[in-house]
C-alpha cells in the first residue's frame, strides 16, 4: 500500500490529521465535533484502560456509574464549576419526536414535550456526583470514598481535532471524598504520579509533574496538580490532571460527616482525570514519517510475520516454522500476527504494519528456509537483522522490552533538549520562533503578567514544577520578583 | 444489621426496589429515570462485562466507539427503526448556557445558541453506525465487519425501576455486516447462542431460546433472536436480543460491496444487545427474603471471612490461620475478603454480608482454634457445617463450583415446573391467573390474535422456541390453524 502521508516537517498539523485517519485509529463523524474510534484504535484505548483500571484498583479505587445528565440546578449549585465548563455544553430541552404533519417521512421535535429543567450532557460529574455523595456520607466511617467513573463526556468545542479536541470524547474520571484536608491532598498527590508512572511507563512519554497557575487550574479546585508532556513539534500537551478541590463541592452540595469527636465537618475533595486525549500524544510523540510508532506496551499487535514465497510447498514449511514461533511467542505473552493475505505483496503488508506501528516485524522467505534464520525489522528506528530461528522468541520478547525502553530513552531525549532557560523576554520570543519546547524563566507569580505574555506570544504558563529549585530571580515581562523558575510553551 | 427487607410473598415488586438498594447495587438520581449504578452493584456488571467481550472476542469482534448523538435527519433514513424507536427520545436542540441577567446565580439557555439540526441521544446506533459502515465497505474484502461498542444509551421512559427500565443504560451492542444472507443468519444466531451459554453459565440462569414474532421485532429487523428467562414472580424477563436485519439498514444508508463476481450489492446486516437490565434478572432470579444471592462466577466477593473473639490473643490466631486460608485461596483463583471491622459484631456483619449475597461466609471463633476447625455457610441455601481447616481451601473452591451448578438446577426445576400447558383459553386466564409462569399454547400465527390476548390478559407471545415441536393444532383463542405452540407469559 502507498501511504501518502504528509511528511511532518512539511506540516505538522496535516501530518497528524492524515496519519490518525490512515493508521485507522480514528475518523470525523456526520455528527459535528463526535469522532467514531476504530477497531485499531480503540484496542489501543482498551489497552490503556486496563491498565489504568488495574492501577486505580490497586490504590483502593472502586468503580461506578453515575447519569449522563446534570439537571442546570446542579450546575448552579457550585458557581465557579459553573464559570468553568457550563458555557459550551450540550443541552437536552425536549424528549419526544413526532411525525411532522406536513412533510410526510419526517420527524420533528414535539412542542408539547418540553422539560421543565433542561439537563446538560455532563461535560464533567462534579456536580451530579457531589450531589449523590451527599447521601452516602454521614459518618467518618463512610470516608475516604475512593470513586472512579469510565464515561463519555461533551464539551461543545468549536474547532475540534481527532482526539485532541472533540465534542465528546471518553475519559475516567475519580472522585474521592475525605475526613482530612491532607488525606485530600495526599490523594491529588498520589494520582497524578499514578498518571505520570502510566505515561512514562506504558506509554514511553515523558513528562513533568506539577501545579498550575491560578488561572489554569480547575474552576472549583484549590490546587491542581499536573503532568505536561511536549510533542514533536515542540508544543506542550497537558496529559493528565490531578485536582485537590479544598472543601468547595462539599459545600455546594452540603456534605457533612460526623467526626470521630462527634463533630459535624464538611468533608474534602479530589478529581482527577485522563481521557482520549492521551491517544494523540501518543501518536503526537513516537510516530514519524513512515506513520505510526507504538510502544510495545501498548501495541494490539506487537509481532507481524510476512511469509514471502512462490510455491505453496514453501509456505506449508514457512507456515510450519511460524506455527512454532508463535506458539513460543504466546508463551511470553507476545501478541503476534501472520499475516497470510492472499491478495497481498509483502511490500504492500510492510507499508500496511509500517503505517500502522507495529513494534516488531519478521519476514520469512525461501532463503530463510534455508539458512534457518528470519529477518527482524524494528519499526521504532527503522533496522533490520537476521537472527537465528533457534531462540527467536526469546530474543524477541526482550527486543520488545528494549524498544519500549529506546522510545522513553529517544524521547526523554528530544524533551530535555528542548527545555530552555531564558532571563529576558527578548529571549523569550526568540526561543519560542526557533527553538520552540518548554521555556524556563521566572515569572513574578501575578495573573496579569501571565495574561499579558500569552497575549503577546500565545505561549502559556504550563506548570510550576514541583522539583523546581527555589531562587530569587527577576520576572522576564515585569521585572517583578520570583521565587523560581515556571515552564511556558504552547500548547494544545 | 437490621435488614428490614419486604418478603417476596408480600409485595415482590417492593421486595425488589428494596433489596437493589440495600444491597447496595443502584439507586435512583437526582436526574428523572436515570440510575446511579454503586460500587458494588457496578462490580458485578464489570464481571459480567469481562466474560462477554472475552466470548465476543472469542468469536472474532472488535470493539469500536461511536458518537452518542445521532442527527435527526439519520433517524429518518430508516423508516421503520424511526418509528420504533425515535418517539421518546432526549433531544439536544442548544449548545450553551449563558448568565440569566435576570436572576443573578442564575444560568439560562441561549437562546442564540439553537442547533441547525436536533441531535438525539442514541436510543440504539444503527443509523449512525450504519452511515459509517457506508465509508468502510467497498469490496467483499472488507467483509464481514464485526463490531461491538460498550456504550450508555437513553430512552425516555415515562414509568422507571432500577436496572429493568432506566431511561439511561449500560449495555453492549454488537453492530455486523456480511456478504451474504445466509452468514448473517449465522451471525444473529451464534450471538443468541453466546448470550444464552453466557446467562446459563455465568448467571446460572436458565433461558429459552426463540424468535420474536412481527409485533415483538425490533422495527427494522426481519427476524429477532431472543433469550427469555423466568423470574420468581411468574414473570417472563427478556435476557437479550440478536437481530437479522436483512438488507433494511445497508438500504436506507446505501451501504455496498462489490462481490468477488464484481457485482455491486448491499450488505446484509446484524445487531445485537444486552444491557444492564441483566442485573434486574440476576436479582429476581436468585436472590430470597435475607436478601441478594448471587452465583459464585459473578460475586465480587466471594467469599466473606467473619472472625469471633474476645481477646487480642485470640484475634492473633484467627488471623494467622485466615492468612494462610486467604493465600491458599487465592492460589485457586477465588476473591476472599477478610472483615476485621472492629466497630461491628458478627450478627452484624453476618447480616450484611447475606443482605449482599456473598457465596459462602467462613466463622472462625475460640472453639475453632481449639478444633482446628472453620464454620462453613452458604448463601443459597442457608446451610451451615463444621469442616477441618485442613485442607479447606481446595473444600472452598470445590464448595463454590457446587454453589453455582445448584443456583442453576434450582431455577431450572423452578422455570421448568412454571411452564404450563394449555388447551383452551379458559386453561390460559387460570393459569395466568394462580400458577403464571410460560404458558405453552397453539396459536394462529396472526397479530390480531395476538393483540387481542394482550388487550385482555396481558400476556404477550414471549417467544416461538427455536426447538418446539411442529405439530398441528388450534388456537386457543381463534380456533384457527396453528403449526405448533408459542410461550405466552406476562414480562418485565
Amino acid at each position: 500500500m502507498s501511504k501518502n502521508l504528509t511528511k511532518r516537517a512539511e506540516d505538522y498539523s496535516k501530518w497528524y490529521n492524515e496519519l490518525v485517519v490512515k493508521a485507522d485509529l480514528a475518523e470525523n463523524s456526520g455528527v459535528r465535533g463526535c469522532m467514531v474510534i476504530k477497531p485499531y484504535g480503540y484496542a489501543i484505548w482498551e489497552k490503556m484502560q486496563a491498565e489504568l483500571d488495574r492501577m486505580f484498583k490497586e490504590t483502593g479505587h472502586s468503580n461506578a456509574y453515575f447519569p449522563l445528565f446534570v439537571p442546570k440546578s446542579m450546575f448552579e449549585a457550585e458557581e465557579k464549576n459553573a464559570e468553568g465548563f457550563a458555557k459550551e455544553c450540550a443541552i437536552v430541552t425536549h424528549y419526544r419526536l413526532k411525525n411532522d404533519e406536513t412533510r410526510p417521512g419526517k420527524l420533528m421535535v414535539d412542542p408539547n414535550a418540553k422539560l421543565e429543567e433542561e439537563l446538560i450532557v455532563r461535560p464533567t460529574s462534579e456536580a451530579i456526583i457531589w450531589s449523590t455523595y451527599k447521601n452516602w456520607v454521614q459518618s467518618y466511617r463512610d470516608l475516604p470514598l475512593l470513586i472512579n467513573q469510565w464515561a463519555n463526556v461533551v464539551r461543545w468545542e468549536m474547532r475540534t481535532r481527532l482526539f485532541l479536541r472533540t465534542a465528546e470524547f471518553l475519559w475516567q474520571e475519580g472522585h474521592t471524598a475525605h475526613a482530612t484536608k491532607a488525606e485530600a491532598i495526599e490523594e491529588s498527590e498520589k494520582m497524578m504520579q499514578v498518571y505520570a508512572d502510566f505515561v512514562e511507563n506504558f506509554m514511553a512519554i515523558p513528562v513533568i509533574k506539577g501545579l498550575k497557575t491560578e488561572s489554569e487550574r480547575f474552576a472549583g479546585a484549590e490546587e491542581t496538580y499536573c503532568i505536561e508532556a511536549l510533542m514533536q513539534d515542540g508544543k506542550a500537551l497537558q496529559a493528565g490532571t490531578s485536582h485537590f478541590l479544598g472543601q468547595n463541592f462539599a459545600k455546594a452540595f452540603d456534605v457533612k460527616f460526623a467526626s470521630k469527636e462527634g463533630k459535624l465537618e464538611h468533608v474534602w475533595g479530589t478529581s482527577w482525570g485522563v481521557s482520549t486525549r492521551l491517544m494523540g500524544a501518543l501518536v503526537m510523540t513516537h510516530s514519524d514519517d513512515n506513520g505510526l510508532v507504538l510502544p510495545p506496551n501498548l501495541a494490539p499487535i506487537q509481532v507481524v510475520i510476512v511469509p514471502i514465497f512462490k510455491t505453496e510447498e514453501q509456505f506449508e514449511a514457512i507456515k510450519a516454522l511460524v506455527d512454532s514461533l508463535t506458539t513460543s511467542l504466546k508463551q511470553l505473552n507476545v501478541t503476534v500476527k501472520f499475516d497470510t493475505r492472499d491478495t497481498l505483496s509483502p511490500g504492500f503488508k510492510f507499508n500496511e504494519w509500517e503505517l500502522k506501528g507495529v513494534p516488531v516485524r519478521i519476514a520469512i522467505g525461501p532463503k530463510d528456509l534455508e539458512n534457518g534464520t528470519f529477518e527482524v525489522a524494528r519499526r521504532d528506528n527503522l533496522t533490520k537483522e537476521v537472527i537465528p530461528s533457534e531462540g527467536a522468541a526469546a530474543y524477541i520478547s526482550e527486543l520488545l522490552a528494549k524498544i519500549q525502553n529506546d522510545l522513553f530513552g529517544k524521547a526523554l531525549s528530544f524533551r530535555n533538549e528542548h527545555i530552555t532557560e531564558v532571563n529576558s523576554f527578548e529571549e523569550f520570543k526568540e526561543v519560542l520562533e526557533n527553538k520552540t519546547g518548554f521555556i524556563s524563566a521566572h515569572w513574578d507569580g501575578t495573573p496579569e503578567t501571565e495574561e499579558k505574555i500569552k497575549d503577546l506570544t500565545k505561549a502559556t504558563i504550563r506548570c510550576i514544577p514541583l522539583d523546581r529549585k527555589l531562587e530569587e530571580g527577576t520576572c522576564i515581562f515585569s521585572g517583578g520578583k520570583s521565587v523560581g523558575r515556571v515552564l511556558f510553551a504552547k500548547a494544545y
